[in-house]
């Protein structure tokens, strides 16, 4: 039998990785590799770094793939991430034949796989379209948490409940019921929309990037106040870079 | 100055802390353990264990204080909280005065010291108040990690939102514009409310309790199918042990 780790990795910062990955790391005969456009030097040097510091005596081989490119400006949002999918499974039913039987295969999954990524969606369609091999899912650190440490805040506000969405939806309004939303995915700069004291009551930001490297970067207030200075930020590194991961927290004042 | 760490120690597989949680346990002078109730043996037996064997020829000092009681049926429950947390904030004030110049202590905190945990506020209000210590949050590995890892599933639907919600606030119905909600601290089996598929349309549970640990329970199916299920075997699991740490997320069928 083959056997895939699907291996939450965190956000940038080797340590954050658990001991239990660290340990799942060390069972690894193949690491699947597919990376796509701008991210990919970063990022790859992040992983690099990552086996290089956590994999002991251990040979491993990579295979690389091309991630299937996705339609930037879909018609259908949610048709266009199902056709990246099943783009998606025939990529990772070729690397997945690299495996020899009684072998170990893995991807690494920035954050955690429970969020915002595919690979598990994918893993469950090529078991049921027939693919045999069995798989397991070791939990990471997601941006949420590295965001919440890093400017030492509790997510949630007392007894309340909190709301994780993307920039896409959040440009619908602020999601209905909750105090605090934590936005991943957003392109856009969507919180600037919040910063109409007079609509919206006063909202409060907490917004980070490349969060647990060496260049993260914080930003805190009301956005009223810092929203444009997290924009211009924002897009300064974004040039510089090449590329930007980052996360915010908006929290409603209490009623 | 004092410094004082906040360490996310996940839900109770010792092998769930980071490499970075584990270097800051080994940066400790003084462990702060503040117990309660029933959940004291289990509870400080895994937190035993997770100093065993992460904590290498390091000395250090465990200062305990009770943790100041709860009202189990207030008349206002935020109000019942803000009086814990004063009640807490003078035990923390105790236990830091335990804590030399130039020395390190510590809270180790179940899940993420950003999720339903007091922690990161109690250290805020002390420090307005005047006293004078640094602080540092490191994340850990959430139950809702555990409980997705578990089960091997993506905790939102493509593309959409998931609401963190507690029994008490579920209480109130499913809550408004999502698809996905995750459940942490009921003791209520509020999930039955859920199981009229007439009212409710099919909902689905993933639930699971002692996540990480030698005793893991997972269950998941239709809340129509499995409600019964799960209510048996938590209250006999909670009659046989003393006590019970669970959480779990309904899914609403896409429309």
């Amino acid at each position: 039998m083959k056997k895939v780790l699907v291996i939450g990795i965190g956000v940038g910062d080797p340590d954050q990785l658990t001991v239990q990955a660290v340990q799942a790391l060390n069972r690894v005969d193949v690491f699947f590799v597919m990376d796509k456009g701008v991210t990919k030097g970063k990022l790859r040097a992040v992983r690099e770094e990552i086996l290089r510091r956590h994999v002991k005596d251990r040979r491993y081989r990579i295979v690389e793939a091309a991630s299937p490119p996705r339609d930037p400006s879909p018609a259908d949002y949610r048709a266009s991430v199902d056709d990246l999918n099943q783009a998606k499974q025939v990529v990772f039913a070729k690397l997945i034949a690299q495996v020899e039987d009684g072998e170990t295969g893995a991807f690494l999954v920035w954050g955690d796989p429970m969020l915002y990524d595919s690979t598990i969606r994918n893993l469950d369609a090529l078991k049921e379209s027939g693919l045999i091999f069995d798989y397991e899912v070791i939990p990471g650190i997601t941006a949420i948490q590295a965001l919440a440490a890093a400017h030492k805040i509790p997510l949630n506000r007392i007894a309340e409940a909190v709301t994780i969405t993307t920039g896409r939806k959040l440009a619908n309004g602020f999601p209905p019921g909750v105090g605090s939303v934590v936005v991943l995915l957003d392109g856009e700069d969507t919180y600037r929309r919040f910063a109409d004291s007079k609509v919206h009551g006063d909202v409060e930001i907490y917004w980070g990037a490349y969060l647990g490297t060496p260049d993260q970067m914080l930003i805190a207030g009301k956005v009223k106040d810092v929203a444009e200075e997290i924009h211009r930020r924002r897009s300064d590194a974004r040039r510089a870079n090449g590329w930007i991961m980052d996360t915010y927290l908006l929290r409603r004042a209490a009623t």
